[in-house]
């Protein structure tokens, strides 16, 4: 990556929204990377995050020279005489995620892979990175929105803006629902639904999000979906919910916003998960659970509110 | 999707199988679609679920004009008046399925897609559909199945007649047997036995099913694997087998006929699952488990026969 | 595959490093495949497993000619009678291992499918496999390694000599790591480590390593993920280390040599496994595991030690 000075200007107009305070220099003050705190420099956008005991320590100890802070880290003489800029801010771990994925992120220029197969009535928004070898449908995407190599996405699939979906995801495939003949074979129930994915959803690699049977399959705004995961026909995510690695929601399962998926859990078919709820690793899910509430274990059971 | 008319003939010729009975019009009636309960209309082809406890109200409400629906049904006076067409049939679900998989869900055109990697020696046969960047070894396909996008399909595969893989499968790749070295390291087994699959097998998105170690891994007719789903080398499912999303089964399994493999289920290696056992959602098998028994829990156990 | 007549001269250049015995014909002696024990004939390369407990008369029963055995095994007047060539080694389903795989596995062909797409400064080491539809970024690899169909591989991998990655692998994706903003809405950390694999490491399909977010991801010589794994960011995986199938393990675990994860286990973030380790199938681990102990169990306990 080629080396870009990014000056304490530029980093306080990507922090505008949260009124960042700056003490200080604030003349020819710049930082050209972010790195682990144990290959820290003079030139290393640094943060001090919240959670730690001994932040006034951090702050003073690291040899940036400038650094994202609370406020109850005070520009004391020390960094003073080391010249350091402090930038005060409500969250430093995301107003430091704000100015890092803004400057110092590699993000994939947008454009069409010649070797994507697309249906000539898929509708692609402005500002999308396809792939190589994406296989999409009659779909919609959204602006700025990034498709990985050997994405498939089917007809009826319709994907906001700004998503983000990693390799191999699979979105719109037929639902796993299925009938016996008289025979005792089954047979798969019709399943001519479609997927309706909304804004800033994240998608992980080899994901499969089945299409609904008859209605849709729903991923709400803000929704972001690990590798790995299985969320089958029918379901309805709504926003900010989090699903992580090599969970499975079976079929017409609703999920409140905000709900927390905890790794390999499994929720059973036409659960439904209030708002607020956290599912604990390895939670095996088979009766409703209520908002806010804590559950884990196999089966799963309320821990706390 | 182009509108079809299919008329009561017919919808009554593709369920010749379970001999139907006609009450109300027969003469210009036809439905042209299908749809979810809430956007019914007088066209749709429409059922009633014999589940369900109020199926006459069903029947006389829905505007559709022709309705699937089992002997407890009558053709009451208010859906002579409505010019209603009932069809009594055993199962009103599976027949639904039935017609509306023959008229009203679009499928792949036979054909190979230009960019499939096929071996010379490939034996592909009639009405096979191959979809992009697939890659096939020197394999067996039977006529009718479908094989969608970025599948793998390795050498000493032989797959049956109408089924359908689901993006991303890899069927046949090496087994993960291993043998520790004298200094410790592991070293793979050979694995050069193949994967029989029967007719009628459903393999879902990212699946992978390895190939024997010396001899074959062997998936019988009419069994449906989800997606995310790892079969390992020489495991043995019967027919009719369900395996649902994000199960793992180990090597050198048996699983009987009619089988059901809930959600995430873990099957350790060598053992056997007696036909029409059913394992619940999450159930960590470690045990034989004798036929036609529910057994969940970590480690599983049995819940009831 | 075209038989091949292996010597045994040639079987016992292979076994060099462990020293073999011979008792019976040396000359004009040959295996000339490996089978199943069901289908072993006088030309099969045959063994007999030291767990057994009739080892003695698997190897006078066995059609073979050439059997590899352990020390308990005697050469008997029956064996010399049938003109039979015992081999004695000190493990011969290790030294049926190297043999098999030297001689009677098939191997890709080293060399680059056209239709790989390679970042022009990737730096590929000799007799590596590339196959259809591989994406590669601003990484090396070693000598000799395999890279299936579909699989990823991100800016900054290093992926040493002799490794193997089946289909679908996506090697070094952004991690799941988000902060909230003041709206509630999650943002992604950056992520910007790379992911460093040492030699012989075997990927399983489908399974995806993601990338560190400011370091790196480490995957120790010698390590085998089976198919369907997640590793997260900044993961530290030991030499040795095996993990089976639909497993997943959160971001900066630390396992440690020889650690074995049994099939469809989760291990909490931060956790530190002892080397040595065994973590049952389904293992739910919350806590650090210390050094060769068994855990099991959801939330996973001591077994024993």
């Amino acid at each position: 990556m080629t080396v870009k000075k990014i000056s304490l200007e530029q980093i306080l107009n990507a922090l505008q929204a949260v009124s960042p305070t700056v003490h200080g220099p604030v003349e020819d003050v710049f930082a050209d990377h972010i790195a682990d705190p144990k290959k820290t420099t003079a030139t290393t956008l640094d943060w001090v995050n919240s959670i730690k005991t001994n932040k006034q320590e951090i702050a003073e100890g690291t040899p940036a020279k400038v650094i994202l802070a609370d406020a109850e880290v005070v520009y004391s003489d020390a960094m003073k005489a080391a010249g350091k800029t402090l930038i005060i801010v409500p969250n430093p771990k995301m107003a430091f995620s704000l100015v890092a994925n803004e400057f110092f992120v590699e993000k994939e220029e947008p454009g069409i892979h010649p070797t994507a197969v697309i249906h000539p009535e898929a509708e692609i928004g402005p500002d999308v990175y396809i792939g190589p070898y994406v296989h999409i449908g009659k779909a919609k995407i959204g602006k700025g929105t990034v498709i990985s190599a050997y994405v498939r996405i089917y007809d009826k699939v319709t994907i906001g803006e700004n998503c983000f979906f990693k390799e191999g995801a699979v979105i719109g495939g037929a639902g796993f629902g299925y009938e016996k003949d008289s025979q005792g074979n089954r047979f798969r129930f019709p399943q001519i639904g479609g997927v309706i994915i909304g804004n800033y959803v994240e998608v992980g690699g080899n994901t499969c999000i089945d299409r609904g049977a008859l209605s849709d399959t729903v991923i709400g705004d803000h929704t972001k979906i690990d590798n790995l995961c299985h969320i089958s026909h029918n379901v309805d995510l709504g926003r900010n919910v989090m699903v992580i690695a090599c969970s499975e929601i079976s079929g017409s399962c609703v999920l409140g916003d905000d709900v927390w998926v905890g790794p390999n859990t499994s929720i059973r078919d036409h659960r439904k998960v209030g708002a607020g709820a956290l599912l604990g690793m390895g939670s095996v899910v088979v009766k409703d659970v209520p908002a806010d509430e804590v559950w884990t274990g196999n089966p799963a059971k309320l821990l706390n509110r």
